[in-house]
């Protein structure tokens, strides 16, 4: 089983994202469909997570909580998956909250039904290994952002990587994800 | 093939370091042997990696350029690997710089004959999938480190998970890491 080069994160992401559905769907798997109104959480920090999502529909914030502020770390939108990332590899109590941004309609996989499946055959378990590394590489990409002190430097990095983002999420909630002022962000995207 | 919980990041890495190790050794894998002397570059920002490097002995430092000043991202120690691994994932150039702290004694397994390795059977693909996710759950709290405002909690946090980096690393190197001054760091450990 070789591990196919990822030139692009996102679109290897999404073809991922695709197959797995198929998988899911056609063995059944599905848990539970949620429905989540605007602002609603699905998850909060300090709980366990039990499931994968795959969002159908809206748009979904992870953040954490930093001296009582809200800092965005990740978006999820139609066709892409989430969940509380930390606490459904490690077991232990989540540091995410995931809140709904606007009304989302999701799917719901099991943690033990995933990884059953994931290890069920070499093609699955390759599927799963490419959904990592793409991963890892997504986030030597953000912890590289972060590190980057120029705003406008960090702005660019993202629109180039998520032009997406731009479309699909509120201002404010980019600003922070950028770690920057709502001003900041509406004078660097017109200058 | 269930996915065991990470319970430790640390223990499970260096488990699996070792096992990989044995792997690699009694199929004869390892590609070449690499001293370095102190401050030698092991690889530089913009060059395509090829290499998962053992540490045999001494330290290494992972850095990217940030205007002009140089943010550490990651160590290597006795016992650990290193690799510039967006580009040993994704094929393209590096944003990192990867540096001998102290004379170092690697060995190097080339890319292709690892995933090779690690797609050979059941047991290393499970071997490969635990490594990934360890590392997405270190990659997690490395973000909300950096996410950290307050210089003394992101120290806490970092002295928590990672007691022996305090051991092996020169201050300087560790205050950049967290994000701080050296002055500040000295500071902190006083206090």
């Amino acid at each position: 089983m070789g591990i196919r080069a990822i030139t692009n994160n996102r679109n290897v992401t999404m073809d991922v994202i695709k197959e797995l559905k198929i998988k899911i769907q056609s063995q059944n798997l599905w848990a539970k469909e949620v429905s989540l109104k605007r602002n609603e959480y699905l998850i909060r920090a300090g709980s366990i997570e039990r499931y994968l999502y795959f969002v159908e529909e809206g748009t979904i914030r992870a953040f954490i909580e930093d001296e009582g502020e809200e800092q965005a770390i990740r978006f999820a939108y139609p066709n892409s998956i989430i969940t509380a990332l930390d606490s459904f590899f490690s077991g232990k109590p989540t540091r995410f909250n995931l809140q709904a941004i606007k009304q989302c309609k999701l799917r719901a996989v099991e943690k033990e039904a995933f990884n059953n499946l994931m290890g069920s055959n070499e093609e699955n378990s390759k599927l799963f290994l490419q959904m990592l590394q793409a991963l890892v590489v997504q986030q030597m990409d953000r912890e590289i952002d972060i590190l980057t002190s120029l705003p406008t430097e960090r702005y660019k990095r993202v629109l180039e990587r998520s032009p997406h983002l731009f479309q699909e999420i509120p201002n404010k909630h980019i600003a922070s994800y950028l770690r920057m002022t709502p001003e900041t962000l509406s004078r660097i995207k017109k200058s």
